[in-house]
């Protein structure tokens, strides 16, 4: 087998077996492939796609290069959330605490955040004493006792798909479906979990910009999951405006305990229910999905999704106090209105443009090496629909540091677009997959 | 900039600026840009193609990634020759002389036998003593003297198109139009000439499949030439067999010595006599395409031609009496007869595979480090359209070692086809651009 030869065939747009799918990622993992040829490799998938069962033996090998964790000992099913990343998107936060209170095991492998996406490790890390670095000994201890915790990516957990990420983001192959579907699915598979639920994001503030991408790249990880008997179940969802009004770290934190004290946005609240009654469903504590919304409706009701989370925060070191007290999290020193030009209708806020507006004066990252300002963000004042007058604010922008703030209102501003009509309204869950 | 936008670009199908193309080409010369970003950078070329503005900032970038060779002090219009590659293609070694007799100043920069395809550097070798490492000076005091000379490639002379190169080889990126068009013109440049006539081959043996392919590789050279004031002109010819019945170095140059003495086969004859027409006629010896024609005629017929090539040889060391006494020439000690199976037509002699079969046993190279044997080969005794009786041969394999005999015979006898029916005429010279 020659590795050329391969890449010749896959730009070709033929189908490769499983035992060269095998050899290209054991070769690029013990260092046997140059960096070269895999670049040329991932960008001929980029143009040429893959079949289900290449992006299944892709995921399978990433699998089989590192440990896996084994959960099997703890009861029940274990069910993991992923989304695919947005601006604003918290519900990691919501969803997995009503979901845990109803019984179900929850082993939240979490990730941080890159470009104008947000992270939740990053989110976590903004409490006090938090600690998202647990062992593995740790982690199956905690879910033993509490049924959630939260936890970043092992290095030890599929190094080949570390390895090929970091290769796809220095080549502009990061946008890729089977190359997306693979490294999530990857990942998860190596953590022991049973079922997850998918939150794949779609519209100006997610990677997938097109409904018909998300729906391939939902389809695609549903099926990889299905080969190796594992229940995934994805919820198509509309991020061309930002989740809730909260993006930045310790200002989604707080978004986080009014909406599981049952006082926050209705999008926002919609869809952790939505999602929290699916991990309730495949994790088995409800017979039906129409149970299971009753069961995720009341355990933000009674609270016990909030106890939830002030449980597990204190279990993994953190302050719970700062659920009820916001002063206990980093503030913001510096505040900057952004109004609106004209009275109309809201009927555009870009979500990428917010994003990165908050990601520029430090609630983000361009690169993993870059230091995350906790306390900076911005918080919206409306959403798409709601009537305006001239001179109403939109949104305000908190800062720590002056530097970058001229900049990031500028975004701010060319993110909302007033218009004189109403714009249509527009569904938050498009479609389910799987 | 940042290379990994160029790559993103240029993957979305946007045209890159003239400074962005060389910032990418002295990156990657200098060591700046890794093997990896290039490699995804000219997959995303093989997919996204590129435009007559970049492919001509990428041929002039690597023209200036090296040394030039000046040769303007020699009297006239410098011509060169170039084929894209084929089978059997002996073409160099006859219009070459041809329009040196007829006046025209000739730097032949030549290249060697890869894959299927022959190399004139290989071919003028097998001459006993013949020198193609000329040095630029031993160069360009025999082009003073001779008007002819041949040489290979300095390594001086865009050696960013070698890197390059190399990386494509190992990546599955060589069949790109436009990386193939920069990297004949940007060496072909830096040589010095002044015209250029181009031999583009189109068909199962040659790297061009088909002719839409094969004009606009032609046209893009064209266009090169043109924006920097050098005139082009290209032939776009038939490779669905070898040109000519001998493939195999010291075997084309009988065949080169039998058709320069107006004894060779029809099509070389006619080919040869058409490129030289272009070269006598771009090198201003000609006032018209017909006069140039009836000057390439004449200088064959009056052995002038014949007799250029004789003293070239000499000039550059080697023994000028091969052309009259073959036996000077390596000889094959070893030879097998392939037969008809039936009696018919013959329709289809695989250009491809008698070029495989020939390199298997010695003629050519799977690697640049494979060392040629110059005296093996195949002799056709047939062409398409001929009719042959059952157990008529076909051709004859010149070998010097049993080792792969077998297997370039089964080769051999795969790339013939005969048909009950004759197949319909092609021509030769499909096409002329520029």
């Amino acid at each position: 087998m020659r590795t050329v030869d391969l890449i010749h065939r896959k730009r070709d747009g033929e189908e490769l077996s499983v035992e060269e799918i095998a050899y290209l990622v054991d070769g690029y993992t013990n260092g046997g492939i140059p960096d070269y040829q895999m670049s040329a490799f991932l960008m001929a998938v980029f143009f040429s796609g893959m079949t289900d069962r290449e992006v299944s033996a892709l995921t399978d090998r990433m699998v089989a290069s590192g440990a896996s964790v084994d959960l099997s000992d703890l009861p029940g099913v274990k069910v993991d959330k992923h989304s695919t990343g947005g601006v604003g998107d918290k519900t990691s936060l919501i969803a997995a605490p009503l979901a845990a209170a109803a019984g179900v095991t929850i082993p939240m492998i979490s990730g941080r955040a890159l470009g104008h996406t947000g992270g939740t490790l990053d989110k976590l890390e903004s409490i006090p004493g938090f600690r998202t670095g647990l062992s593995i000994e740790e982690f199956r201890e905690q879910l033993g006792k509490h049924q959630l915790g939260f936890i970043g990516q092992s290095q030890e957990v599929a190094p080949a798909d570390g390895k090929v990420y970091a290769l796809r983001d220095a080549t502009a192959t990061v946008e890729s479906i089977p190359l997306i579907a693979s490294s999530i699915m990857s990942k998860k598979l190596a953590m022991g979990l049973d079922a997850l639920v998918l939150d794949v994001k779609v519209g100006s503030g997610a990677f997938m910009k097109k409904q018909v991408d998300a729906r391939r790249l939902a389809q695609m990880m549903v099926g990889i999951g299905r080969r190796v008997d594992k229940r995934v179940q994805a919820l198509i969802t509309d991020m061309n405006q930002p989740l809730g009004y909260a993006i930045g770290n310790a200002l989604e934190v707080m978004e986080v305990s009014q909406t599981l004290q049952n006082a926050g946005p209705a999008d926002l609240t919609q869809l952790s229910l939505e999602l929290a009654a699916r991990m309730i469903h495949l994790g088995k504590k409800a017979a039906s999905i129409e149970e299971a919304r009753e069961v995720a409706q009341s355990k933000l009701l009674d609270g016990s999704g909030y106890r939830k989370l002030k449980e597990v925060i204190g279990a993994q070191g953190g302050n719970p106090q700062v659920l009820d007290r916001f002063e206990l999290l980093p503030n913001a020193t510096g505040a900057r209105e952004i109004s609106s030009p004209r009275a109309g209708y809201v009927s555009a806020i870009d979500a990428e443009y917010i994003g990165l507006a908050s990601a520029m004066i430090g609630a983000g990252r361009d690169t993993k090496e870059d230091v995350i300002d906790p306390a900076v963000g911005v918080i919206l004042e409306v959403k798409i629909g709601q009537k305006v007058d001239a001179g109403a604010v939109l949104c305000r922008l908190y800062y720590t540091n002056e530097e970058h703030v001229e900049e990031a209102a500028q975004l701010v501003e060319d993110a909302f677009r007033i218009s004189s009509t109403a714009p249509e309204e527009r569904a938050l869950i498009l479609e389910v997959v799987g």
